[in-house]
């Protein structure tokens, strides 16, 4: 070999943090009948940000607005904040990648929950840092213990998913405030919060901007159902939002997501109604899974853990047979968490498809 | 500040690579009336690929696939290599970034052309890298000083672009196959033929696949009217391939996007209409540019430098006067390309515009 890649690099696995659901169905050479593994929204986007794509498609020519302009101003109204305190990205997961960038060099320790979002621990590790794993204390994230570890390991980022995947369970705003009252002043605190649009409002801390080592992440991914657009926002102080202009890739929005996304927002009845359905759709999955002697975790999110209430290799096989079957689900990486399987709200046929599906996993896998 | 940034990130200036038509709009709060600088594709994308994306707003809640099968399927085919040969990303904007943080540490050196691509450039500096120019000669990438810059300071990546951008001249085949069989082992050439689509065959050099230390960019920004798709690619030997994977966000692209990409490549007469298009639109900007008393210089691209035959002011109060009067074009950042300026192929209303206001710009200009 002659080109010498950086040392990061050479040293890193050729893994990638996810394998998506057709690689599965090329593998498999059928489609998944139902596809709840991913918690993406089955329900759509806004027929408004569709009326919009619709229209983008002949701009499509035209590079987006780099600046995200009039979808920056409309998020800094949104959440009440300034413009400057808004950065849009592909994603949280294209965010998490500049962030750690922003703040990790090789060697530094960041800390996050073991089983949290491997695509966070991917960047960390493509940035060379040391990741540090708290484990869930009653599959929650255990903040006391997370931020201990920050203060221990003189961390850069403490990453904190609230509600959290892939569990659904969420920490109080009271516990989040605490925590980032005793925040090193050294240490960032990553709070994905993709999945906050569930949640009643009263449950979401709130957090000043002014707070310089805080970021939010938010996604038009998860309720606006949008995950194919790829957009995602953090807010965040002014100074550390700044840095973000320094490194990010500043055509690296698509036109159409970009005006999907705006016209997402000003559709007001929208969320609550995908919050509604899903509501619905995780009742009924949840009454499938006690039906059939499982339990369920309480869930803020579009997902719900079942609790198979029996071991990891117990689980994995219903999980297998449900991927036989055509049902597309999928479970938690870490240990007690991946005694259960996750499973996204769907539409009535796949929570049918699932109903009939999940009792013959279970039976299978005895 | 108690956040600490990384040792790179800290000395970086908050400079962006580009300022869009976006943000001249919002400041001159009036909308272009022809938007012919940005070399974008206002002939827009294939009716297909149209087509494909109009259906695919209805899977926009969907992830793309993260491993881009079918589009590189597609490609490979199209261009005769393996399936391994192909990386596909967010544009070539993109595929530099994770290019050069494949590459580059901080002090590593990397070569260029004065004037090139900005974001290439903003990318090495991004991962503190040195950059060393090698000034045009004769409106030309000189391969030769490049070359032997490249050999000088053992750099890391030779960065060119052929056809290039901001000039729209062209190197030989000859010559460029020249500069691989002398490249040094450890220099790896990135190629940028972003605008490739509009170059006869025979003026493309052949590269096996088997040359360990060259990549080619493609785009369908240029010639496939897809900017705002946020699609590239790059051609290389696997092993250099399969350390994107190391590092890319898997789950960075747009569904849509996607879709509309691979259906572009089915649609086989639609470049040869685009190109011959642009040839004739361009054909109409020299016509133009030669009656004002100025030159061209030959380009093969969807765009044309014109030569003002005066110094880089007289050039800088025409573009200016130009952008006032509601034509968007762009001009060379080095000196003496920064004579011209650069206007890109459009439909007629735009070049008639662009024919009503020359003539005042180059007179408001003296």
């Amino acid at each position: 070999m002659n080109i010498k890649y950086t040392r990061v690099v050479d040293k890193l696995p050729s893994l990638v943090p996810f394998v998506g659901p057709e690689a599965q169905e090329r593998s498999m050479e059928k489609i998944f009948n139902a596809r709840i593994g991913a918690n993406e929204s089955v329900f759509g986007p806004s027929l408004k940000a569709i009326s919009a794509m619709e229209k983008e498609i002949n701009h499509t020519w035209k590079y987006a607005d780099p600046e995200n302009y009039d979808l920056k101003l409309a998020l800094a109204n949104k959440h009440n904040v300034n413009f400057d305190n808004i950065i849009v990205g592909e994603g949280i997961d294209g965010l998490l990648g500049y962030l750690v960038r922003l703040l990790v060099e090789k060697g530094d320790n960041v800390v996050t929950t073991d089983g949290a979002y491997p695509t966070f621990n991917y960047h960390v590790e493509g940035f060379g840092g040391v990741l540090h794993k708290i484990p869930f204390k009653n599959d929650t994230e255990d903040l006391e213990k997370l931020l201990s570890k920050a203060k221990e390991t003189s961390a850069k980022i403490l990453y904190v998913s609230n509600p959290n995947n892939p569990m659904g369970t969420i920490n109080s705003t009271l516990s989040i405030k605490k925590l980032i009252d005793n925040l090193p002043k050294k240490t960032l605190l990553c709070l994905d919060e993709a999945y906050a649009d569930f949640v009643s409002l009263d449950l979401i801390p709130e957090i000043s901007t002014n707070t310089p080592n805080v970021i939010r992440m938010r996604t038009f991914s998860k309720a606006y159902g949008m995950a194919g657009a790829r957009v995602g926002y953090g807010i965040g102080a002014k100074e550390l939002i700044l840095n973000f202009e320094k490194i990010r890739n500043h055509f690296g929005m698509s036109r159409i997501s970009q005006v999907g996304a705006l016209a997402s927002l000003e559709d007001f009845e929208f969320i609550n109604n995908v919050v509604l359905k899903v509501r619905l759709s995780l009742e009924k999955i949840a009454k499938i899974a006690v039906y059939n002697n499982c339990r369920v975790l309480p869930s803020h999110t579009n997902f719900i853990a079942i609790d198979c209430c029996k071991d990891v290799d117990f689980a994995k096989r219903v999980l297998d047979n449900l991927i036989l079957q055509g049902v597309f689900v999928r479970m938690p990486y870490s240990n007690p968490q991946n005694r259960c399987i996750r499973v996204t709200a769907g539409l009535d046929e796949d929570i049918k498809l699932f109903e009939q599906a999940f009792p013959i996993a279970l039976k299978k896998s005895e």
